[in-house]
């Protein structure tokens, strides 16, 4: 296990680069000490817990910042450690001086993540609410953000360490059994047992099932633009992102390739896939692009079919009828180019290739005037479930296959009660189901599984 | 002037980016409240001055963050008004929300350096404290950095209004004699009056002496490398580069374009001017490449003369000849590729090179092979005064032009009371003196002129 905590770490928090303020974060047991050494204006050693305080840093006679220092003492802090943390002036320089004067002092520069692995080693988070925090951190879209704030909040823990606590108090008991060894006696109720087993499977199977919807949440719903080639895709794109770059762009520094192919529509992030190469052959058509775009839209939860709403009849009848066969899809078909229209035309053209198509929800667009785009968004926000079954949503691929590990342990128990088999064996498949549940909440945890988690976070939380 | 104190205002305070986290920063009357509407977990109302408390941020009965919010109480604060620190999870969505409903709580977006405006405008800071403030933010060397710091603290300031209040007095002595018309009285001393204002004219010259100095701190010391095509010029830049780059670059997200051409050595700022371009005709050369790189060598006060060791004497020894006639300009020369040397040399060759220039510092290197580039950096720094006569150091170009203007004004009065001009006539000198050495410390400032200074601030500040 890790066990480095007598030690006290530092690392900047704020983000890189020019800013009125930079925050610098200390947490550890000399965490206080160590700032008093180099901070003057105010006693940090007789400091009240979360209070702050006005000073200078001083190395040697020179004054590096001016800044503002919060103490917090354990453990009433984020790590339940003491912790300080620095306000300065924005500089890098200035920043990155200060924290070598406080390593100088004897503080270790912190590994990413390393405060909130603390906040876990102590109790303070389960592992799924510390990686919440990394998600909520992360987090572009009001799905995201309120996905993130939920696990944070614990709801996944709670529901697993009910179901935990229900199962452990079983083993116990199995376990008792085992110990009286040739006895046959049966301190656990045979019925009882498969009852919960039962309904903690049923628990899990809609944990399982919440999943598409959360990671659809998490990662954004991938949605395919599919279609002949110069029928538009690409200012279809175009004005798709477009209107919304502008909202995010309101923070600066949002990563541009993040926001290439993503956009938020009613808080729901979508992910474009990149669908180069329908060829236009009325056979290649026919198999929707089979080759290189095959993959991408079996990945895909949505599929934005476009076609010349002036050539569809020529060149887009078959696909048409192909598509509503794409299983577990969800499609709308979109006549573009619907600005250049020939007027000519005697009937509703959208009524008619929906009727063509089995219902298929069918919209005239002009992506190049960008009309009807906002008509389009509220077609794919109608596409999607507004909610999952399951209270509790599951979003992270971990606790997936955690979830799925202990569904396989539970099944066996099953099959182990309806087959009478010895009491052991059904121990040992409740304690690995035991050991699944707990890696999630991280009752259960190795020093592998801490270090691929906390990896991922930003050094500082 | 700016009157729009009343209002609350609000901004992020860190720089931009993902991060562990980001500190929301509101002044006004109105912060406490405002905050305190949305914030659940304390009242923030009752809140004692400098106190940290932890809570969630709601919108209706969605959370946006759990976040702790820091306390401060007018005039207790860096605006003097009642301020609030939030400091919530480092993702741009999140604090994007955050601000988002305290705008709709009646909070405005702050302007660039309004914050600091209003401390100025509160008296916490004068002007040029102000103005340090900004130069902190984004000072990148040791130079830089306790610059700035010294003028934060108030140095220059300090200096000034001292001045400032004796030419007051005088003032108000000959403004009384003006009022008695006709009478001839004279209250002021005309012999102290001009000990008075030649005393603050070798201030002023020596304030305006040290601009040379402080603004190469701030700017950086313009250094050219000079000398004929492929003879090493790019190299040598790089290897100067390299070497310092690696410690720049410890900070992530530094800016690229700056540490191209700039480097810091021994605390001092070092900025490379491009001179490509010095053709290698004889003729060419002896006039040091008059045309495009002219006027960047004008701008230098360093000239880095380099020339292939191989070859100095054939093409490089009429300039050599010529480099001791550059008008106060330090120069070093540079015998590249000693790698290359060919060993048949008998003599010094440094020493050689070096007498035929008048004892210009001569030195060999090797760009390519990084040898002696730290002997070279130390003859850099040798050749750099450490210090200015001064005490305090200018190195802000709007101070020097009021010291200027104040200095024109002081001649004027010496010139009046030589000549005895009317004593009307030199209490308008006087006045425009006073006037001019205001406008540093800000007792006189307006609108135009505050735009002017905090609008360079980043947001938040």
């Amino acid at each position: 296990m890790h066990t480095h905590n007598q030690d006290t770490i530092i690392a900047l928090s704020t983000p890189p680069g020019e800013g009125a303020i930079g925050v610098i974060r200390l947490s550890g047991p000399s965490a206080i000490s160590m700032v008093d050494e180099v901070f003057f204006g105010a006693n940090l050693l007789k400091a009240e817990a979360n209070t702050v305080h006005y000073g200078k840093i001083k190395q040697a006679d020179k004054i590096l910042d001016e800044c503002l220092a919060t103490i917090f003492r354990a453990p009433r802090s984020y790590t339940k450690e003491d912790v300080v943390e620095l306000s300065c002036h924005g500089s890098q320089y200035v920043l990155q001086k200060v924290i070598e004067l406080l390593l100088s002092k004897g503080a270790r520069s912190a590994q990413p993540g390393e405060f909130t692995l603390r906040a876990f080693l102590n109790g303070q988070l389960d592992l799924s609410q510390a990686e919440a925090v990394a998600d909520l951190i992360a987090s572009k879209s009001e799905g995201q953000h309120q996905l993130a704030m939920s696990q944070m909040r614990g709801g996944i823990s709670k529901l697993i360490s009910g179901l935990r606590e229900q199962l452990i108090e079983f083993a116990s008991l199995i376990e008792l059994e085992n110990d009286f060894g040739e006895e046959d006696v049966e301190f656990a109720n045979r019925d009882n047992l498969k009852n919960l087993v039962l309904k903690i499977l049923r628990v899990i199977n809609e944990l399982k099932d919440s999943f598409v919807f959360g990671n659809a949440i998490k990662e954004g719903i991938p949605v395919a633009i599919i279609g002949a080639p110069n029928v538009g895709k690409s200012t279809l794109l175009n004005a798709l992102l477009n209107e919304d770059r502008a909202i995010v762009s309101d923070i600066p520094g949002t990563t541009r390739d993040v926001i290439e192919d993503t956009i938020t529509i009613n808080g729901q992030l979508y992910r474009f896939l990149d669908t180069a190469g329908i060829r236009d052959t009325e056979d290649e058509i026919e198999s929707i692009g089979i080759e290189r775009s095959y993959e991408q839209i079996k990945k895909a939860s949505v599929i934005l079919f476009l076609a010349d709403i002036n050539e569809f009849h020529e060149i887009t009848a078959q696909a048409f009828r192909a598509l509503p066969h794409m299983e577990n899809k969800k499609a709308i078909i979109l006549l573009n180019k619907a600005d250049t229209k020939k007027s000519c035309a005697m009937y509703d053209m959208e009524e008619a290739v929906s009727t063509l198509t089995g219902r298929t929800p069918t919209l005239s667009i002009s992506a190049k005037e960008k009309s009807n785009i906002s008509k389009l968004k509220d077609l794919l926000v109608s596409l999607q479930s507004s909610k999952s079954d399951s209270n509790v949503i599951l979003s992270n691929s971990r606790h997936l296959e955690a979830l799925e590990n202990t569904s396989e342990s539970l099944n066996k128990v099953i099959t182990g009660l309806d087959e009478n088999v010895p009491s052991d064996f059904i121990a040992m498949d409740i304690r690995h189901a035991l050991h699944h549940l707990g890696l999630i909440s991280g009752e259960i945890s190795t020093d592998d599984l801490l270090d691929s988690i906390f990896s991922s976070f930003c050094i500082g939380k």
